[in-house]
C-alpha cells in the first residue's frame, strides 16, 4: 500500500509504477516521472534528493528514457524497489517530508506527457494468428490464409519511427495514391484522401540494453533486453496500403501516425500476469526451430485485457467496438526479439517492437475495423446509439485501453487515443 | 584551384568539398571535416578561428552532421563559399598561415572516418526500372515483370537504421531461416548460414531540414530538403529474404549491414552533372500524378558513374563486375522525397533515403549478383583471373566506387567497401 491514495480501478497502483516523460506549465523541462494514483512522482527530484545509488541516476533528468533503458535490469530493479519503499504507507521518508513531497509529487492533471523515448528503429510484427488468418482469408481465401512462413517465424517489417506520437496527438486524414478502380489495378491510381481509415489494436515493447552488430540475442538472455510495454494504435490507410504495398510491404499507409500510451509499464509489474504453462496457444505444429523455441513459452506472454472504443464527434461517450487480450499472441516478445537479431541486427535502447494487430477468436475480439466490418461488408454498431461504422470517420476519437486485473488493483497504461481531423485538401 | 594539390583522378578537388565525420589518433573527438585532395579540412578548427558567420557554426564540433543538415540551404551555401575561399590558391588567409594550416589540414591517411549522421529513419526505394523489371522477370515471368503500381509511385520500404555502417566495417556472413526445400515452401525452414549473399549497388541521400508531421513536402520545395549524396551497398541475404519477405517485405535479410561511403557530397557539387532535359528515361506512359510530377525531371537526376568490384581473399587486386550510372533511375530523389511525405510523414535531418539497386540496360551494368548471375544460372568472371562468382564468398571484399567526370577533375565519394567474414556457427 502507498500513502498516495489509489482507487481500485486506477491504472497506477504501487504494484505498477510505469515510467514516462513529463513536463509541467511551471517547469517545461522534460524529465522522468513515475505514475502513482493521480500523481506523477518526479524522479529528477528524487534523484536530486540523493535516494538513488548504484547506477547512473542522472538519467532521470533526461528528456527521454533511453539512458535509463540502456542500463539494464539491475538499475531497473534498484529504481523500482527504491520507489516502492519511498511511496510505501509504512515508510516516513517521503510520506512525512512535506517539502520534498510537494516538489516530488505532481498532480497528474497538471502534467503534459511526451514520447517516453527517442525511438531509433521501430519494428512492427504480425504475430496474432487470428489476425493473420483473417487477413489471409479476405485476400487469398480460406485454403491459403496463412503464408507458408508464418508458423515458422514472427513475420515483421520496419515501420516509421519519426511518426510515432503519444496519446492525444490528433492528425489529419492522410491523402495519397489510391487504386483508381478498386477491382482493377491495371487502371492505375488517383490522388485523394484515404477512404478506408482504420485502427490496429496493438501493444509494443521498448528495448533496453543493446546487443552488438553481428551478435544475436539468445533466447536465454532475451528478457534482459526488454524494458517495458505500452499500448499502441498503428493507424492504417487501408486503400493507400493496398495499392502501394506490393512487393515491399506497407509504407506511406502507416507513416502519418502511430499512437502509443505515455506510460511504459516495466516487465516487473507484469510478472504476476504471466500466462500459466497450461495456457494455449501452443507451438507444436510445427515446433519452432531451436534458436527461436521458448522453453517458457506460455509464461512469456501476459494476460492483459485490451479494448478499443470509438467516440464520434459530438457524441457524449465512447463506444467499445472490440475487446481482446495480449495473450492472444502466437509469437511472444522474446521470440520476436530473438528472431529480430538472428541475422546479427543490433538492437538499441529505445527501439520499439510492436506486436501487430491483436485479434481474438470471436467476432467481438477483432483488432481492426478491417476485420470487424469484414472488409466493409458488415456494419459495426456503436453500442445502442444507432450509429454504425465500417471504417473510421472524421471527428472520431479512437481510444485503446488495457489493464491487468489483480486482486483489488489493476495495472494500466494510461490513455492511448487520437482524433481524426478532416483531410487537408 | 586550391593551394592544396589535387591529382586529376582524386575524388576530392575544390569543386567537391564533401562533408564527413572524422577523428584522429591524437584527437579522438569526432568532428566535422571536408575532404580536399589528400587532406581533411577540420571545420571545428576553422570555426574556432572565427571564419563562419550567419548560422549556427558550433555544429562543426558535433559528432554527427545532423545539426548542420538541419540548418538548410543558406547555411550550406555560406559554408561552401567560405571553404572555397579559404582553400583557394589565390587567397592568403589559410594558405599563408602555417600555424592554422597545420592544425586545420589533417592528412587523410591519419584520419578515421565515422558515420556522417545519426540516421533516424532509413528508407530504401526500388527506383531503377531495369532492376525492378529483372527481378520481376525472374520471379513472375516476362509478362508480369513490373507490378501495376511501379510506374505510378516510387515503391519503397523502411530499412533498418541501426545496422548502417561506414566503409571498412567488415561483418560475418549472417545466419537465419532458410526454406528447407528451395522449390517447396510447404516443407518449412531450417537454420543456417546464408548461402546466397549479395551486394546491391545503390546511392542514397541525406535529408536536411525537416517537415512537420501532416504537412507533405511539395515538389517545388523538395530540393531544399536534400543535403547530399553517398554511395551505398545494401548487402542482402537472398535466401533468407526469399523465405521471410511475404507479405510484409525484406527484414532480417538486410539487417546485418548496410554500408555507406563516409563522405557526403553536397547537391551543390553535383550541379554541373545534372542530366540534360533531352536525357531519358522519360515518364510519359503513364504520366505521374500531378503531386509527384517533376517539371525538371531529367535535371533532377545526375550523371554519376558507378562501379562494383570484388577482391577475393588473398587476391592482389579487385575485379570490376559491373558498371552502372545513377542516371539510370526512373524516379529521381525529389520524387522519392515528395512521395515519402504525401501521406504526412515527417522527415528528419539525417534521415537516409536509398535509391534501390541501380541497374542499367546491359548485362554488364546490373546492380546485384542476383541479376549478374541471373539467379545463379550463369557464372560471373572476375576479370582474367579464372575465378568466377555466382554470389559472394567468405573473404570477398566488395567495393562500390562512383564519381562524376568533370573537365580535368572528378567529384568522388571515397570508399564504400566491406569484407565478408565467415559465419559464426
Amino acid at each position: 500500500m502507498s500513502f498516495v491514495p489509489v482507487a481500485p480501478d486506477c491504472d497506477f497502483p504501487i504494484q505498477n509504477l510505469p515510467y514516462g516523460i513529463f513536463s509541467t506549465k511551471s517547469n517545461d523541462k522534460k524529465r522522468v516521472g513515475v505514475a502513482i494514483g493521480d500523481f506523477v512522482l518526479d524522479l529528477s527530484v528524487v534523484e536530486t534528493e540523493g535516494h538513488f545509488e548504484g547506477f547512473d541516476a542522472a538519467c532521470f533528468h533526461d528528456s527521454t528514457l533511453n539512458r535509463f533503458m540502456a542500463q539494464g535490469s539491475k538499475a531497473w530493479a534498484t529504481t523500482r524497489s527504491t520507489i516502492q519503499r519511498l511511496l510505501s504507507a509504512d515508510v516516513p521518508t517521503l510520506r512525512d517530508n512535506e517539502d520534498v513531497k510537494k516538489r516530488a509529487l505532481v498532480p497528474m492533471e497538471s502534467v503534459r506527457m511526451h514520447l517516453p523515448a527517442k525511438v531509433g528503429d521501430y519494428t512492427d510484427f504480425y504475430s496474432s494468428r487470428e489476425h493473420a488468418t483473417n487477413v489471409g482469408i479476405m485476400f487469398r481465401g480460406k485454403d491459403n490464409a496463412l503464408q507458408p512462413n508464418w508458423l515458422h517465424l514472427p513475420v515483421g517489417y520496419h515501420g516509421r519511427s519519426s511518426s510515432i506520437v503519444t496519446s492525444g496527438t490528433n492528425f489529419h486524414r492522410p491523402c495519397g495514391q489510391l487504386q483508381a478502380d478498386k477491382a482493377d489495378p491495371s487502371k492505375g491510381s488517383e490522388y485523394g484522401p484515404c477512404r478506408v481509415l482504420d485502427f490496429e489494436l496493438e501493444m509494443a515493447f521498448f528495448v533496453g540494453p543493446p546487443n552488438t552488430l553481428g551478435e544475436p540475442i539468445p533466447m536465454s538472455k532475451a528478457e534482459e533486453h526488454i524494458f517495458g510495454v505500452v499500448l499502441m494504435n498503428d493507424w492504417s490507410a487501408r486503400d493507400i496500403q493496398k495499392w502501394e504495398y506490393v512487393p515491399l510491404g506497407p509504407f506511406g499507409a502507416k507513416n502519418f501516425a502511430t499512437t502509443i500510451s505515455p506510460w511504459v509499464v516495466p516487465l516487473a509489474a507484469l510478472d504476476a500476469f504471466r500466462c500459466e504453462p497450461s495456457f494455449g496457444p501452443v507451438q507444436k505444429d510445427p515446433t519452432p526451430l531451436p534458436y527461436i523455441s521458448d522453453p517458457n513459452y506460455a509464461r512469456g506472454t501476459y494476460d492483459i485485457k485490451l479494448q478499443v472504443s470509438i467516440k464520434p464527434e459530438n457524441a457524449n461517450k465512447a463506444y467499445p467496438v472490440t475487446t481482446s487480450n495480449f495473450r492472444n499472441m502466437y509469437w511472444n516478445m522474446k521470440q520476436q526479439l530473438v528472431h529480430h537479431t538472428v541475422t546479427g541486427c543490433n538492437m538499441q535502447p529505445g527501439d520499439l517492437l510492436g506486436s501487430g494487430t491483436i485479434s481474438g477468436q470471436t467476432d467481438d475480439s477483432l483488432g481492426s475495423m478491417l476485420e470487424l466490418s469484414w472488409q466493409g461488408s458488415r456494419e459495426v454498431a456503436l453500442g445502442d446509439s444507432g450509429v454504425t461504422r465500417k471504417f473510421l470517420q472524421d471527428g472520431d476519437t479512437v481510444a485503446v485501453t488495457g489493464f491487468c486485473q489483480g486482486d483489488g488493483y489493476r495495472i494500466g497504461f494510461g490513455p492511448c487515443e487520437g482524433k481524426i481531423l478532416p483531410a487537408h485538401l
